[in-house]
């Protein structure tokens, strides 16, 4: 019950072992084309440009930022947490040019601070995050895609800590290019991001596309923008060899290909409002039990993540001896904190195959337990039974 | 039965469907350690760094140069087919000055060319491939790294299509780096990319560490080398994630990390000889038994890879209806070619769980079969024996 990586699906695990295929059978190349299929609905948007990376998330969002941007082009992150850190750590090493509108942790960056800050810098390319686990907040991104594209600039968000457990909208926020991961509320392993480019966000990476001198065609053309930096995370590349075109790149990672496909069919056969409201009901239960424990919810209670949860670490307690008896004692992971909020808060996450309601009784029911083992005074059974209450109101409204 | 990726081993998709672990959860950890250290034999190394990369095989030749080298760099490039020229197509992107000796495909760099070339650029870091699938080339690495070191540079072997079925002996040739797949000769999927760093590398590569702002700790300092270019395939941090330190990087891909380790587990079990000798005897048996077809085995006898065997396409002979045939009729995939020699060449693979005798057998029967209902005269039942009586005479031998 940490912030991912989280318990996969049973079915996403059985998919895993399947026997492998060639990576230009024709049963393998179907197999990608189902996959592109399946996640637009996922991303909310009709991209062509719907497929797989792989490597973990990370990847997803390196190939995503080196193949938007050039060296010395301006980049505008916005940044509330960890993973915008992170981007501009990424965007740092491409050679960006990096200005940046930042919240404090725990909160998320107003539209009107975006725009002033388009105004002013006139970036190439926006990037942010949807949900940032290490500070649990949602960048609410309605009209996001729209400003960047009023002011010139194209879109990029990670959205790998939401993914199959808040609505992505790629096509109605109009983002350009939107990546994810598998191991959080896809409730897959690390290891493959799913990705979607816009058709503009298409067209800006095919004109940088260099094909290798091993495997040049006569048929495909090299653009005339500048070379993208890295040959594995060349999305030009990586289009072409799950377009028609099948032109050879790396070889696909057959495995991690069936567990992304069958992690999409789990998503789609549930349905995306039911998961979305699973996903609601599940952050609305680990706030109220929280709560009716005496602990403090962190962050901005009007853009929480509704996957994972900030709880404050009481005065006096020490934070880390509770996670190790939640992991000794009942086989439950709950998560520490990053940067400016190490030791100050746990993460209990409840996503993909974990947000269900027992589990979120049972890690409630838990840590009530060991909060009074280490001190901290709480009222018995407050807290399971408040977020009982929390979760059936949430799938009642 | 083509160049790989190959059918994986069945206790390898067993292992791809165990339960995930939190990726600091002292179980998970102890795995890694173990995969550390089951690596370090296939590798001949006593490497300390010797770990994963998330990603394909062409994730970790990337991980490894760009991590070695530095913008303007001078590199020396030993190429002899498809996977030499995609060292300088990656090389290129990073900015590195690319110096080239080459061999026609079909042919190795001798090491004098190697020593002649060392003297005359004097590189920073010296790259090549150990066996190139494109050609069915294996370029001999004995002393080549200590001419390496003996001009002062580091070396880089590119081992994806030999690892696990050839003898890598990263400390006895002196290479400082060497990386491989899963999807060869360790018959596992593609995704993983195990890969060994000498002491001297990983003190280049630390020198050039860069901790992400948002993980900082007091006990990591910064180097004062040139950063590295990508965030992804630093490996400074991943060898940090990787040890003791536990720095947090990407989330490690758990049930890749599953799949490397069965490989090692199925690979150490058999013996690595016991492997190599059946992988010779595979390679004896396609040669021989092609031959007794009537076909032209495809170049320098002297330094074939041992599994894989370029065959020759007849004059007068569709190479991609004897594909098709093989593969719908057969359910047996043969591979094609790429570059100079496309159209003219088929591969046969015999590599990892593929490279059995009864496969090795069954694959020239059917392709007798084939040659003969695409008009190519050959003496009946000749390939299997010959490749039979080969095989055995490997073992014996």
């Amino acid at each position: 019950m940490g912030p991912g990586p989280v318990n996969a699906h049973p079915r996403v695990l059985r998919a895993m072992s399947a026997d492998l295929l060639g990576q230009f059978d024709p049963e393998m190349t179907a197999y990608m084309n189902e996959v592109m299929a399946l996640y637009r609905p996922i991303f909310g948007t009709r991209n062509a440009q719907t497929f797989l990376i792989d490597g973990t998330a990370r990847a997803g969002i390196e190939a995503a930022l080196v193949s938007l941007v050039a060296p010395g082009d301006t980049v505008l992150v916005v940044n509330f947490g960890r993973f915008g850190l992170l981007l501009g750590e990424i965007l740092g090493r491409i050679g960006a040019k990096i200005e940046t509108v930042e919240a404090r942790w725990g909160e998320v960056v107003p539209l009107d601070v975006i725009e002033d800050a388009l105004k002013r810098v006139r970036p190439k390319v926006v990037a942010t995050i949807h949900g940032d686990t290490s500070t649990t907040m949602a960048q609410p991104l309605e009209g996001f895609g729209a400003l960047c594209r009023q002011y010139g600039a194209l879109s990029y968000v990670d959205a790998t800590a939401t993914i199959g457990g808040m609505e992505i909208a790629a096509d109605r926020w109009e983002v350009d290019v939107v990546s994810g991961g598998l191991q959080k509320c896809l409730g897959g392993p690390s290891g493959s991001a799913p990705i979607t480019v816009s058709e503009a966000a298409a067209a800006h990476i095919f004109a940088r596309r260099h094909v290798e001198r091993g495997i040049a065609r006569d048929d495909i053309d090299d653009g005339d923008g500048p070379r993208i930096l890295s040959n594995y995370f060349d999305l030009a590349m990586v289009m072409d060899y799950w377009s028609d075109k099948r032109l050879n790149h790396h070889t696909e990672a057959t495995s991690m290909l069936y567990g992304a496909r069958e992690c999409a069919r789990v998503v789609l056969q549930e349905g995306l409002e039911r998961r979305y409201t699973r996903h609601r009901a599940a952050g609305a239960a680990v706030t109220a039990g929280a709560r009716a424990l005496g602990l403090e919810v962190f962050g901005d209670d009007a853009h929480r993540m509704t996957n994972v949860t900030g709880l404050v670490i009481p005065t006096g307690v020490d934070g880390e001896a509770v996670r190790k008896r939640m992991r000794e004692d009942f086989e439950i992971e709950i998560g520490t904190a990053f940067g400016p909020l190490q030791g100050k808060v746990w993460r209990i996450g409840a996503m993909g195959y974990n947000a269900a309601k027992h589990k979120v009784l049972i890690t409630l029911g838990a840590l009530e337990t060991v909060l009074r083992m280490e001190g901290f005074t709480c009222p018995p059974g407050a807290g399971v039974e408040a977020a009982l209450a929390a979760w059936n109101a949430e799938l009642a409204a």
